[in-house]
């Protein structure tokens, strides 16, 4: 069913329009009249024969020609009736402003759910409830269904917004800005249209070239994943998600749980899926200005050009934080520099043309910039100085970017946005930024989505010896003892487990007394490790119950009763089950490979080298399942780690295959099993040459279906 | 000699006053004239007989009256001997506008020399060369001896700026923002008054409150430290320090070396001193607007009053992202709001008013929540629905916060600074943000402030045991062998250097045979460490040199071949003199204590614990010496890895106070020793109890004095 009717609807009834203009409702209507909305608007108001000099319909029904879209701007307890009205009269499409639903509670859910009902029955798409409204500036439709009191211009960027109150600030600041918006909807509670749905709609709009997004939730981010690594490959999608505060986040039981809160499964989807996360809406709306009107950007490599040296170095210091390099410049575009700018002037990369430049010097300075091979995009600072004047300049820039294929920010100092000295920059699509940093994290964005643009999609992996139906059994075998509800798998149904989804273990054993620890650890070999059995310890060096590099029958039978004491002592109401005996894995790297199931994002997937990293210093890198073959690559590669992987200080590298691998055969385990909630593999060791990286120790906590 | 003639001249000359306005020196004398200065101005020019309607003077001799400053504004080759002109006349400061001096390169370099020169023998202070000029807006002053075409307005905060074009930005932004300016100077190449020298007059100036710098380099870092670590307990001190840029530093060659970069030590610096540190002027100004106008923060706790929610969530994630909590409010301020708010609003923190709250809501519950127990700051956010206007609700704030002794920000989306609207908001001095992030982020920033000014300030503690000369001995001696130049000291002498300060090492011992290796193995106690031995190597893991937990003779003769056999192989044209032997240390936490003489700040001392969380991970804290006790706390404390010595998961705490005292000496070490350039402690383990820490192997780096 297509947004066509709520987007561009050739009539639109009001229902809820009122005399006051202050009101809500007045305010909707007199915005789809001032505006100009290219279509017939009815009032629809029972108690009055004409709002706003308009003849007044006291129904929907009452009103004789064909209506597509029903604004309904009344209380909530009669917003059912009056959309059950607008079904009956054959309305395509309703945005429900009025609020008093799904956000106020139990009877309000109801209430919403009702809507829904309606909405579905009559085949009516709805946006809303508790929603700012639509705007769609397209001079053939010319709709401001809003109450907003400004006009955003006319532009290729659209625009979807889970705040109402926000998205009254952000049309303000469009106009601000000048940033043209192509549409604008305010999604309020999605009872029926969401974000998605819309992005997949602006995918195919001919006249949106970028999507902004404000999210405080998701409702399908599986859907949301696919979509956007689509969409993003021609229009890029840039995001800000709220909501990031830990607060109510539930008790980590895991150190994947602990370090995969739902705000880094956030992060992760949005860079699996080439969406430019900002932090902010004034992040947004700069990124916004940049992508609005210049190319993506083909690399790193910046140049700078300045008529002030202290805004030249705090552009090149803010580049190069944001991971931007600044290149020498060519030969000849130093030498053609020289032939017209003054000796005093600095021609290395950033240049500073110094205070006396003109207007013509920014013009060829730029132009000779852009066409620089080193260079992949330009910041031009201003500096207003006495003699040349900001218009002159933000003229001579448009002349001197006119033919460029890269990406031009400007920094007219002080200024930001379009102040009217600088609106033939408007006109000409370059964009303006107050201060130097400003553009250069910008632009810093801008390369990153360039650089994921630049590379393949990258595909889920096929893997050889996969046993998922095993894997069930042996998951439900594990839930089918005991006491319902969610627990640890014990150490040989995780073996199992992982052999059925060929994750290499370095299987361990179980001994109940000195004497088998002891055989069992012959039959082995040595060295072994011995660990602490119990159901009662999660981590078994805090309870002292592993004892390493046990060389000899009798050293296993002594490490045998040492953790035994251990364990009454540390920790005396814990059982006691034996040990686990298993061999001694020397040498290898030592990493951690863990799943949370996010209950909105389903498997998150942790990587990580070394206990400490991890724990402390959240060297970790986090992807959303299924990875891709790239997800995994960049995932191991991400971490400030990886060097230890990469033949670190002239060591051997490790064999980084084996190790993606493992973190397929865990993404697909993730996805196969729905009781998995959280696994730690940790450590796993990677090993150098042909060797698999092996499991050394796990812990997985499964739940029933339904009791995460 | 004060800077009174300079700040608060009685009379002005304008040596270079034009006719025309839009030249600088026009521009100047326009300004000390239409601004009003409360003195006599002396245009001088030989060319006219009165510039810009009044009476000019061929020279500064032919001025009748004394002058106390004045402005030089003609070309740099005539301005030594226009300054020598003013000395003669007894003029008792100068602002040389001129560039043409150091920034050009040695032949300014010498003018810049002698217009110094010229200065020191008239007893004339000197801001300048290359500047922009001075502004004074205390009325009985109103010098405005600049060329910025803006006028901005008066207030309490003064304002240093290294660069002479951001200083126009600047001065362009404090209006745009209302932010009041009590001095502005632009102090060029700061050829004699220094950043220094002003911050030492603003701190006895009764009119200035804050005091806010833009730095690019520091001429007398210590006495800067000095001064900002006293300063900053009565006035805050904001900077921003550009020139981060890593291109320029030097090839280093220890780690201590390739992580203390300039800029880390500008940071160690800041930190140290109190100085609140931007990375932009944007948020120099958003800082400024605060501390300027409100108290001080005492404590992380931030309320958070709205009228939706999705700002509030904003605003949320920033608050807590920026290192501030989100307390629960006391039940007497719950129950007071839920008294006249309605019941869909939310009462917990932030506290949503929802979109219908009008003025009087704001002025109730701001009240409330400034009295809450439970709070150390409230942001106020305001998103303009239609009913209630920004003007009612910012008077509103300020009668809410009109009693209150707890820092109020307010955030009016989309309007940063003050527009027409707000200027009550001005009036009130509660400053204004565009988005929540920034309120939140700044008031992060005046927190750490806060916290750093609460805390006593530290002493660089006494330290027994201390053998300064034979230091200096030892040192000497190294530096008088072989060939002049910096060199690496070897081991033996490095473990004298330590004992002279107190440093425990592992002292080692060399052998330069397999027998002598073994018997000096035998003498010092199994298990040893065998390490090579050569004046070519400088890691010596990197060529396979070190072997561990040697426990006979035997394993010990086998070792000693074994290196060698290895640097044969890993490092052919190496030289090979033998091993050193050393008891292998058994326990204990891995840490890396350095020191980098920094060219500008002098040494930098360096923390971290373990190899890999110190180059990988970049997990450590860094200070100026010398330490300070607190300090020295602060710098164990702050990094990431820090409860590795506080009782892990259980384990026993760490001996913290002996890795103080390790500190504390190599500080010591560092300052009284000027020809160490560099020192590795690479590892020092930390041990539980009563242990010292002890140093296993270090690298010390001489230079002969001058020869960094």
């Amino acid at each position: 069913m297509t947004l066509e009717p709520l987007l561009k609807p050739r009539s639109v009834a009001v229902i809820g329009a009122s005399r006051r203009r202050d009101s809500i409702g007045g305010a909707i209507l007199h915005n789809l009249i001032e505006q100009g909305f290219q279509g017939p608007v009815y009032p629809v108001n029972p108690n009055a024969t004409h709002v706003q000099s308009i003849a007044a319909y006291p129904s929907v029904s009452a009103i004789t020609g064909p209506v597509d879209l029903g604004v309904i701007v009344i209380p909530a307890e009669h917003v059912i009736e009056a959309a059950t009205s607008c079904g009956e009269k054959g309305v395509k499409a309703l945005i429900v402003i009025s609020a008093g639903f799904k956000e106020t509670g139990d009877e309000g859910r109801k209430r919403e759910r009702a809507l829904l009902d309606v909405a579905r029955r009559y085949n009516m798409r709805l946006v809303g409830p508790n929603c700012l409204g639509i705007v769609n500036t397209d001079p053939k439709v010319s709709l401001n269904a809003t109450f907003a009191p400004v006009r955003p211009p006319a532009g290729r960027v659209a625009f979807s917004s889970q705040s109402g109150a926000l998205g009254l600030a952000i049309l303000d600041y469009a106009r601000e800005l000048n940033l043209g918006i192509s549409q604008f909807v305010s999604v309020g509670n999605k009872a029926e249209v969401s974000g998605n749905d819309l992005i997949e709609y602006w995918e195919k709009d001919p006249g949106t070239d970028l999507i902004l997004l404000y999210l405080e939730s998701f409702g399908n981010p599986h859907k949301f994943t696919q979509l956007a690594r689509r969409v993003a490959r021609t229009k890029p999608i840039i995001a800000v998600k709220s909501g990031r505060t830990p607060g109510g986040s539930r008790a980590a039981s895991s150190h994947t749980g602990a370090l995969a809160g739902s705000d880094a499964a956030v992060d992760a989807l949005f860079r699996q899926s080439g969406v430019i996360r900002t932090d902010t809406i004034e992040e947004l709306f700069d990124t916004a200005m940049l992508l609005a009107s210049q190319p993506v950007p083909l690399g790193r490599n910046v140049a700078i050009l300045t008529n002030a040296g202290g805004p030249g170095i705090m552009a090149a210091d803010a580049c190069e934080s944001a991971g931007l390099s600044l290149p020498s410049l060519e030969q000849k575009t130093v030498k053609g520099l020289k032939s017209f700018l003054p000796p005093e002037a600095s021609f290395k990369n950033p240049v500073d043309m110094i205070a006396s430049a003109d207007a013509p010097s920014y013009e060829k300075s730029l132009r000779m910039l852009t066409l620089d091979k080193n260079v992949d995009a330009v910041i031009v600072i201003f500096v207003p100085p006495l003699v040349t004047g900001a218009e002159e300049v933000a003229r001579a820039i448009l002349a001197g970017a006119s033919r460029s294929k890269k990406p031009i920010l400007s920094c007219f100092m002080g200024s930001h946005g379009v102040p009217e000295s600088l609106r033939s920059l408007q006109e000409g699509h370059i964009p303006s930024y107050a201060f130097p940093e400003s553009a250069a994290r910008t632009l810093a964005r801008a390369v990153g989505y360039g650089v994921w643009r630049s590379k393949g999609a990258g595909k889920v992996p096929a893997i050889p010896r996969i046993e998922t139906e095993r894997g069930r059994e042996i998951i439900a075998k594990v839930l089918s003892t005991g006491k319902p509800g969610p627990r640890w798998m014990d150490a040989e149904s995780m073996n199992e487990l992982f052999a059925a989804y060929g994750v290499p273990t370095n299987r361990s054993r179980p001994a109940v007394n000195r004497g088998e620890a002891a055989s069992v650890a012959k039959s082995i070999g040595f060295p072994v490790v011995v660990k602490v059995r119990s159901p009662d310890v999660v981590h078994k060096t805090e309870v002292d119950g592993v004892r390493l590099r046990l060389g000899s029958e009798e050293e296993v039978a002594r490490a045998f009763d040492a953790v035994r004491t251990a364990l009454a002592r540390e920790k005396p109401n814990a059982r006691f089950e034996g040990v686990t005996v298993e061999r001694m894995v020397q040498g290898g790297i030592e990493a951690i490979v863990g799943v949370s199931r996010d209950p909105t994002f389903g498997p998150v997937l942790l990587f990580g080298l070394g206990g400490v990293a991890v724990e402390l210093l959240r060297d970790v890198s986090m992807r959303v399942a299924p990875l891709t073959d790239r997800d995994a690559d960049e995932m191991v590669r991400e971490i400030r780690g990886f060097p230890l992987l990469d033949g670190y200080r002239g060591a051997p590298r490790s064999n980084v295959p084996a190790l993606l691998d493992l973190l397929h055969r865990v993404s697909r385990m993730a996805m196969e099993q729905p009781n998995l909630q959280e696994l730690d593999l940790n450590p796993v060791a990677v090993f150098q040459g042909d060797a698999p990286s092996v499991v050394l120790d796990a812990r997985v906590r499964l739940a029933p279906d339904g009791s995460a």
